[in-house]
């Protein structure tokens, strides 16, 4: 196993303590399992809280900070955050504006953040929105997923929703933006390699080098194929083609992510973005707002996965907002 | 091969065409294969022009921007650049005040910016001042250099060299503060798996699983020794004891990189920054700034290097100051 850690259980742990020493606009509880906003909890602000299981790093724990998350409850590799986690990180940035939870779509995510959801109303008093993200278009359902799951929308929906909840917006306007992104977003990936989670020590799945897996999940689930691997057009049209099928893009201005799953070098990211945006341009997208680089990962796979958001005015006015995070920064 | 791109001879080209379309704020000349700042030439302003062989994604290419790089000239991959491409991005950011060469002690860069030194002084008359990186401390000499290679530290004066010329200190000053920031700062790598050359095919070398390769070079060239695949905390004491043994820490503030290799997930980066920073404050280190991330890679190898930069309270300020780049954005 070709990995830089200590101990293949505490991985996570350690390398919580390595966020915590590098940012110290961040406040780690490793007791908790949580971190947060140093400057949580912020009266009168609406709380944004995410979180689902680490190896996708920065997504969650990059993007806590000004302008997008307060809190994330990063869970062991490719495993779910528990109940205790969350509802500890939406008490610590809890303002008394509510809080939003934002949900990929795996059942362990799902299931956790409802119940502690449900401890939060219940026993603390706390009120909570969620907003479950599911904009993989490559399969109905997975083995992590009843419905599509949550992929590369993940980002804009923290980073949007999290602009407007700086400015002052209610809950139920926060939440309302964060399914509104959701709904307009659309992603699709394609791996080339699968990648090794430590405490298991062997890869996710077998995937012989002249393969490519289209539609792959964020953990290496399966997708919609498995196929000869292709060149760089053939992976950027399979990917713009599913979206566009699902989602006609035509006449749109959008925000693309070209997003590199953590193996595969910025070198061919941009080599890909570059075949994005002829192919938008070829049928008649207009990118308005665009980003390459590995934001939402699988370890160390190797491949890509494309997310096209439908932008409005007002979208595209809260992209554009001061952000301030280890991962996402702009603006300030 | 598991990579994303077209023809393996022009996939810096293509890579170049995605830079181009992802950032409107660079000016990408693929005729002559360099990278300006839209806003180049700036009269009165020292220009800084690197370069090297692609492959080492963002850098450098993605430190073209406010406050560092004015133009950056990428090679083939692990290929130097030719002069004539060097000539084109000097002239391209010569605003009257001069141009400094970044070069990566390596013997092609060498050899091709001085030619193209000699060719701005005595064709275009642009005074050219250079400064040679060579912040390894792994081997003295390697299959690509004379005397140490050039690896870390060319970020580290790339930003600071770019912040004071921002500032409008003349050619002389920007020089020195380059030269000095070099001599301040040791860097040394670590492999767990070598990498793909796109043209070539087949990996730069063999690692076994079990292995890994003690002071690799960027371009997966033989380090020091290879010994057995040791955990995080070997991994990271190897470093900082070797770079300790060239240049002594203990009371100094410094300026920290922990560098993913491009195929090591920010999660065991983040890991290895924990350990790091637990034997710098061991050793009686300060840590006054740290970067953790995929700044200066080696295409997909998996492995991390650490640099060293011993601050002084000019250098930190010069660091603090903004930045603007696709790959380093921070403080405007």
């Amino acid at each position: 196993m070709r990995k830089i850690i200590n101990d293949p259980v505490k991985v996570v742990a350690d390398a919580l303590r390595g966020l915590a020493a590098a940012h110290p606009g961040l406040r780690v509880d490793l007791e908790a399992g949580i971190v947060v906003r140093a400057d949580a909890p912020r009266s009168g602000k609406v709380g944004l809280v995410s979180g689902g299981g680490s190896g996708h790093e920065p997504l969650h724990v990059g993007f806590v900070g000004h302008g997008m998350l307060d809190a994330a409850c990063p869970g062991e590799v490719f495993t779910s955050p528990v109940p205790d986690q969350i509802l500890a990180a939406t008490a610590a940035v809890d303002g008394g504006a509510g809080v939003l939870h934002i949900v990929k779509n795996y059942t362990g995510d799902v299931l956790n953040f409802r119940l502690a959801a449900d401890f939060a109303k219940d026993d603390e008093d706390i009120e909570v929105a969620t907003v479950v993200v599911d904009d993989d278009v490559a399969v109905q359902d997975s083995t992590y997923t009843a419905g599509r799951r949550g992929t590369g929308a993940t980002l804009f929906v923290e980073k949007i929703a999290g602009a407007l909840a700086e400015e002052g917006a209610p809950l139920e306007a926060v939440a309302a933006v964060a399914r509104e992104v959701n709904e307009r977003t659309r992603s699709f990936g394609v791996a080339l390699s699968p990648c090794t989670v430590p405490a298991a020590g062997r890869p996710t799945f077998e995937l012989d080098p002249g393969e490519m897996e289209l539609g792959i999940g964020i953990h290496g689930e399966p997708g919609r194929e498995r196929v000869k691997a292709g060149s760089a057009n053939e992976i950027v049209t399979a990917a713009l083609t599913a979206i566009d099928a699902d989602m006609p893009l035509r006449g749109s201005d959008t925000l693309v992510l070209v997003n590199g799953m953590g193996g595969t070098p910025l070198l061919e990211q941009y080599v890909a973005y570059g075949v994005a945006s002829s192919w938008l341009a070829d049928h008649g997208v207009t990118v308005a707002r665009s980003l390459v680089g590995p934001y939402v990962t699988s370890l160390e796979m190797a491949g890509c996965m494309i997310s096209v958001c439908r932008l409005t005015p007002e979208l595209l006015r809260l992209w554009d907002a001061p952000v301030q995070t280890p991962a996402l920064r702009w603006g300030r």
